[in-house]
């Protein structure tokens, strides 16, 4: 039987799920959030978190060079723990290169991701090298969160207003049009994302649930909802796109909502939050809030609404996907 | 430049290292040794680690199971966890997979690793799963370790005597039978090694400097002496070798020795100790303890003695070798 038989990725993720047990109590969220999260001290969790990512799935050597490889690999962990409201501290680097890697290969990508790891103050404390046909590159992560910021999945409520903290759609805009060769502004969204963790530290203390953009927003409306037994009304008009996105979707004729909806890699910040919490932080802070969409009850189903057509969420990237 | 021009595997991680840069003061031990140390509470350490396995340099599934793969996965953390003097807590598990692989497969990997994982009461709590060419297996691990327990390679005093907790060459013997599709007993050391963490906690109070055996007995010696600024002298004919490479060796005309010494992979934890202490450990405890040499000062250099003749020290298995 294959992993698309089974429904995917996500299914298999909670097949896995139902076998772990736990065996001690310091355990606060394990599976199924952005990092998992333990107890640290009176006012701090632990978070404790991991991202893989493969050649010719996650990046090229076609077209993104060591550092950039290297620079991703860190901002991809940071915007896990931004997303749980929290601050990234240490990291352990995990290297796996072809036998004939250039040395010069491996110091461009140590380059990335000590330059971002310094963004960041992140202490880069240890890791493992060995050697594969394609190269591998894990990351694995701690941080701190305060509890009072802490924001998890299961937390969103009826009534919550849906916001994104930024313009969707440039990460999958720009891999498209490298994949056919073309140019455009929203290449360097792919080849060198940014996680919004000053943002996520603004806003935290305010947010019920939070995600970041990493599988696409559809599919991090739907973890929001799953997780918070809940439904969801996204209004279709109301998602901020990316401008690159939406020009370079044209010269590839693609529709620049798929790219937004189902893209993935954005790595802005999706959040629900109490109304009046969200009227509090627009004096608080300058930077942009995108209201997208309510949190509903569970048996109104999630869906889209493009003016008053109700619109199906299709499901996000899938790694396995046939 | 290729990774072997620069002297390998070692000396490229001293070179990543050294471009490393810590941002708080909560790093008590960084690069270079088992696992990262972080400060945690008044009486205890916060250990970090990691390792990757990939498909034909760590296991091949030619004879290897899928829950073999597992346990192992989890094994060599915790084996490096145990080598510090602590106990395995938390784990995430990253896994990169062939597009077409069968979920049978990832099941009994994951009862693989559940199963080690409930051996030594780990708490898995999450990871991350994408897809590859080749299978690749990332543990990252959190563990504790008491303050008076805490072992560092860089503790080795001179005329401090060193330690072996059992029986070396196994996996790679049985390593060499599987290559050649011969049968032999050391083949389940290979296949299902297990991490010496009962006996860690036994001794890790008493012990100066400690290292598991994961990249030759050899190897970690010198690991020891260079982190310790020391010498040290093994004497050959008090190796403990593993009766099963002993047989085994001879099938396929190797020297036993080059196992035990260079092999790999054996689990076992080498650590030096106060005479004193091993005195007051061997009534203390009923475990064989192996007295295998003894620390030098730095000026007198690593070597072998065979019965009276000094032998170098060669390297232990570096992944980039030509």
């Amino acid at each position: 039987m294959k992993v698309a038989d089974i429904g995917g990725e996500f299914e298999l993720i909670k097949r896995i799920s139902k076998e772990t047990k736990l065996f001690s109590d310091d355990v606060f969220v394990g599976i199924g959030d952005d990092t998992a999260v333990l107890k640290f001290d009176r006012d701090r969790y632990l978070l404790f978190t991991t991202d893989m990512m493969v050649e010719d799935d996650h990046f090229s050597l076609e077209w993104s060079n060591a550092e950039q490889i290297g620079m991703k690999a860190i901002e991809v962990n940071v915007s896990d723990i931004a997303a749980m409201g929290g601050l990234p501290r240490h990291a352990l680097i995990s290297l796996a290169l072809p036998k004939d890697v250039d040395v010069e290969f491996i110091e461009g990508l140590y380059k990335g991701l000590n330059k971002t790891g310094k963004r960041y103050k992140i202490n880069i404390i240890g890791g493992d090298i060995t050697h594969s046909k394609q190269i591998v590159i894990n990351v694995a992560m701690l941080g701190f969160a305060e509890k009072k910021n802490l924001c998890l999945r299961r937390d969103a409520k009826v009534n919550d207003v849906i916001c994104v903290s930024g313009d969707l759609g440039g990460s999958t805009a720009g891999l498209n049009l490298l994949r056919r060769k073309k140019k455009g502004k929203s290449i360097k969204f792919h080849l060198e994302p940014k996680a919004r963790l000053g943002f996520s530290g603004k806003i935290a203390e305010y947010v019920n649930a939070m995600e970041d953009v990493s599988d696409g927003f559809g599919q991090e409306i739907r973890n929001i909802c799953d997780a918070s037994k809940k439904g969801a009304v996204i209004y279709k008009e109301k998602i901020p796109l990316s401008k690159a996105a939406v020009d370079d979707a044209k010269k590839v004729n693609k529709d620049v909502y798929d790219y937004a909806l189902y893209g993935g890699e954005d790595f802005e910040l999706v959040f629900t939050i109490n109304k009046k919490n969200i009227a509090l932080l627009k004096k608080k802070i300058k930077d942009k809030i995108y209201v997208v969409g309510r949190i509903l009850d569970k048996k109104q189903g999630i869906y889209i609404l493009d003016k008053n057509k109700k619109i199906k969420l299709e499901k996000g990237f899938d790694h396995f996907e046939k």
